[in-house]
């Protein structure tokens, strides 16, 4: 009997049924490469949190048979994880120049030193035990994207990253459709490709689009012109600037991650602007407000930006009359409100704002339906595999996979966790694999669970009401008067006959302590409890949380 | 010297900066007539908060003179605050038949009984005071929609309330525009008008254009058919129901809101559906799934609504494979996260779900900007003043007026609570009334305001952390060890290392009240505080709300 082959597995670990912390495996015998490593920012149930990044257990448990992770590009869903994979398994990094630089930034942050950081161009091929992982040229919102093309003992997996197919980008390096055609010319195992687009039809426009609207803007802008975008939307800012200093205009760049990703992109040549043309907050005033044009952060309505700082006058540049404010960007789904808001305030202020439903400002950064397809011919793979979105997006994907031939059967819809097996012969889900959201909030990773997150959601919706009870260890007698905290539950001040009845109630209740036997005071407790409960619920009809505390003194 | 004219006062108060809560005071000398009387949602900053009322301190003031309230249609937004408006003062409710039914069945959930409610139809006039008021047809997305037109001692001022022009309602009584005409060609003295809709170009589509989508979805749909929309949209419900009984379908309505106002829609005439149609949910067994549609409430998403339910299987009729959901609405700015979390799941189920951005399944109830056009080209106001929208859509629909000629000095974009006065002469904002945000929790009417609503802000992102400190009143001597109760903090469970380091603290710092005189016991309690303070953030990098509770026992 022939050994039995091995098999190739892709197990995703985040990605999957969200959009936010890609993470994928590969693993082929001895050898796992991951490639991304990205986090996601909290749900609005997820209280408190500041970031969520996927479980990595798996890789934990198999660390020694890690090669590398290999990230696409510099997004925080992509890269934004690293800081906590490196600190639990030291393994080469794999990026193009930005991305690294991006991930550099990361580190020190973390105080993560001499991580082994390895640079690649579109092209390069590197060797991760049995993967030859060769990296190619993609369009996306982000300098330095590439998709990777990783050749496996049984076959070629292509992994797209996020992608979108611009023939007009600014920086004139388009998507590297040839090299996909190439590949798929050969014979392509399976392919992993962006899904985050797969409900909309036809074509993500060029980023080169956008520049007729720019033009306009600057062209009729009585005053200064304020853009918030994403700051690592390089080819956006060089766009907008070119225009601005066209339009004779010096730049000034605000917010923290705006400044730091600038200059990170000048250093490395990303971002061509002439230094002259740049110019310090501070020394703003030396030219008309119609030889201004300011970059900041905000476009998503993020409370600590620039732009939200701005609108609020709590910024050395507060917005007013006379100022054109261009939101370069189109709200995440969740932060609708919030951009609308200051939106508003902004317009209230008198200022101008330029918006993408009104104007086209903004373009993704992730194909549409028609560009899905062109990728599915070329690539032309045995195996399909639609990634990084929710279930929505996949579905749609899947359905588009089918559309355009490829059996059901090779169509593989996974979740975070599965365990996809592939051959030369077939292709089957096999199991899972430990996976989950693990909650980073302050210095905790993971400590954070379902309980803590119920306990903040109770707090936040009525308040919190204790009432500590002090008794006499020997006789059960009340030690004290029976004190109250309340927090988020009334204004306490003008509610005192509310917490004098309260305080009765426990009074009159825990006479049973002194009157009852030493066994029975547990029941006492539960009867405080309700009793309490009761007495707050009768007169608000609201019920925080209560927490009789009691303490029994010498 | 002539004596003094007196002037028509028009106060918002809500529904100005915002979309949410109407509510418009018009005065003339001693006579007060309100229209709409609505309530908003709470803001995702509100935490608890059930729903949010306009301050109606000035009417509370001027009660004597109020004539009566005036609604425009049934949605939440005006009718919302209606009984607690009646609370304060009982004056005639003035509405159509579906809005007077809709109004009726909240004063029954707050158990008000007599309400003073006259019903009205298209073409009524009725006399509150100085105040002629007549009711003109609009259309927009619930039945008895109307406008009014004011007829006041110093001209007619029209309020579209919400409107749209649909020249195919499905109730065949299109909007009035020629009665709008006719004040329009006698002299109208101001326009208030539905922003909503301002920032977009074009028309809204007809109600009845939906008709294609839904014949297709119901020619394809292989099992049952789940529609999901606002119980309020009677037009909407009895199209697709007409589509479904027509694909042999009975029908089935699940959700409270639903069934409520179908049975009053249907008692009414608004919604006419054969009673042979309607089924019982326990009865649909009886039915192939193709012979089944079914109409539940939960088109936001919400979770405590039918189609959420269906949707994580906590339903009689649990969603999955061969079901077809139709969402046939769009998500209101906020929801969008909400409404997208069930449509996954539903996918997920194996359901196929048709939503707004894949079909045409939905179309807005307000105006777009060729529709306002039409509006203020055949009203032809002396003064315009853009009401129901959020900053940006009232400046939009200002620079809107001003490009059809209305000189921008009789332009008012207002804020709730302004006071504008009109006379023939003109118009001038003289002043500001007493307004704002009531917040309801629970049973509690505005008591809740910014200070609670920190504190839940507080509690909802790192919790809390109480500990008891009870010391001898006589000697200042530790009377028991510190009690801790934390919530929303950490997984106590796994952190008594953490609870026992503060526990530690406390008794050590504790020991100063012994030591101490007890004019510094004060001093203490905040070293202490900031003791526990500084032990938790150093281990965790979190600071919860810390109360410490010093107790004096004997």
């Amino acid at each position: 009997m022939a050994k039995k082959r091995s098999k190739l597995k892709i197990i995703p670990l985040g990605g999957l049924g969200e959009i936010g912390k890609n993470m994928t495996v590969m693993e082929y015998e001895n050898d796992i490469i991951v490639i991304d490593c990205g986090l996601s920012f909290p749900d609005e149930d997820m209280l408190g949190v500041d970031l969520v990044i996927p479980d990595m257990t798996y890789l934990e448990d198999n660390f020694d048979r890690i090669r590398g992770i290999v990230i696409t590009h510099g997004h925080e869903d992509h890269i934004g994880a690293v800081p906590f994979a490196l600190q639990k398994f030291d393994v080469p990094v794999y990026g193009s120049k930005f991305t690294l630089a991006l991930i550099e930034h990361k580190l020190e942050e973390h105080k993560i030193k001499n991580a082994d950081l390895r640079c690649v161009v579109a092209g390069d091929t590197v060797e991760l035990g049995c993967f030859k992982v060769e990296f190619i040229k993609v369009s996306h919102s982000i300098a330095g994207a590439l998709a990777v093309a990783v050749t496996t003992p049984v076959g070629v997996v292509i992994h797209t990253g996020d992608f979108k197919v611009d023939y007009t980008p600014i920086d004139n390096e388009p998507i590297d459709i040839a090299r996909f055609a190439y590949y798929g010319s050969r014979g392509v195992l399976a392919l992993m490709m962006d899904s985050t687009n797969a409900e909309f039809p036809g074509s993500t426009p060029s980023e080169m689009e956008l520049g007729k609207t720019f033009e306009k803007v600057f062209d009729v802008a009585p005053g200064r012109v304020i853009v918030a975008s994403f700051a690592s939307n390089v080819y956006r800012i060089q766009q907008i600037a070119d225009v601005a200093i066209r339009h004779g205009r010096v730049l000034c760049f605000q917010g923290r991650s705006m400044v730091m990703i600038m200059r990170i992109a000048m250093e490395l040549g990303y971002l061509k602007i002439p230094e002259e043309s740049i110019v310090e907050v501070e020394k703003l005033k030396s030219w008309a407000d119609n030889e201004v044009c300011v970059f900041t952060t905000g476009s998503q309505g993020e409370s600590m930006s620039g732009l939200f700082r701005m609108a609020y006058a709590n910024h050395k540049l507060n917005i007013g009359k006379g100022d054109t404010v261009v939101i370069s960007a189109s709200a995440i789904p969740g932060n609708e409100k919030a951009v609308g808001k200051v939106i508003n305030q902004l317009f209230q202020r008198g200022a101008n704002v330029v918006y993408d439903r009104l104007a086209d400002v903004h373009v993704s950064g992730h194909a549409r339906r028609e560009e899905l397809k062109l990728m599915m011919r070329v690539v032309n793979p045995r195996f399909f595999i639609p990634v990084h979105g929710e279930a929505r997006h996949l579905h749609h994907h899947a359905l588009l996979a089918s559309s355009l031939g490829i059996p059901e059967e090779n169509i593989f819809v996974m979740e975070t966790g599965s365990v996809l097996e592939l051959s030369k012969r077939g292709g089957k889900l096999t199991g899972t694999v430990q996976n989950g959201n693990v909650l980073v909030d302050g210095a905790g990773v993971g400590d954070i669970g379902a309980a803590v997150l119920k306990e903040r959601r109770l707090l936040s919706q009525e308040g919190m009401f204790a009432i500590v009870i002090a008794i006499k260890k020997a006789t059960g007698e009340l030690a004290a008067e029976p004190e109250i905290i309340s927090k988020g539950f009334v204004f306490t001040k003008d509610s005192e006959d509310l917490l004098e009845a309260a305080r009765a109630v426990a009074r009159e209740q825990a006479l049973m302590f002194a009157s009852c036997d030493r066994t029975e005071w547990g029941n006492i407790r539960n009867i405080i409890r309700s009793g309490i409960k009761g007495c707050l619920y009768s007169r608000t009809k609201r019920t925080p949380l209560i927490m009789p505390i009691f303490l029994e003194v010498d």
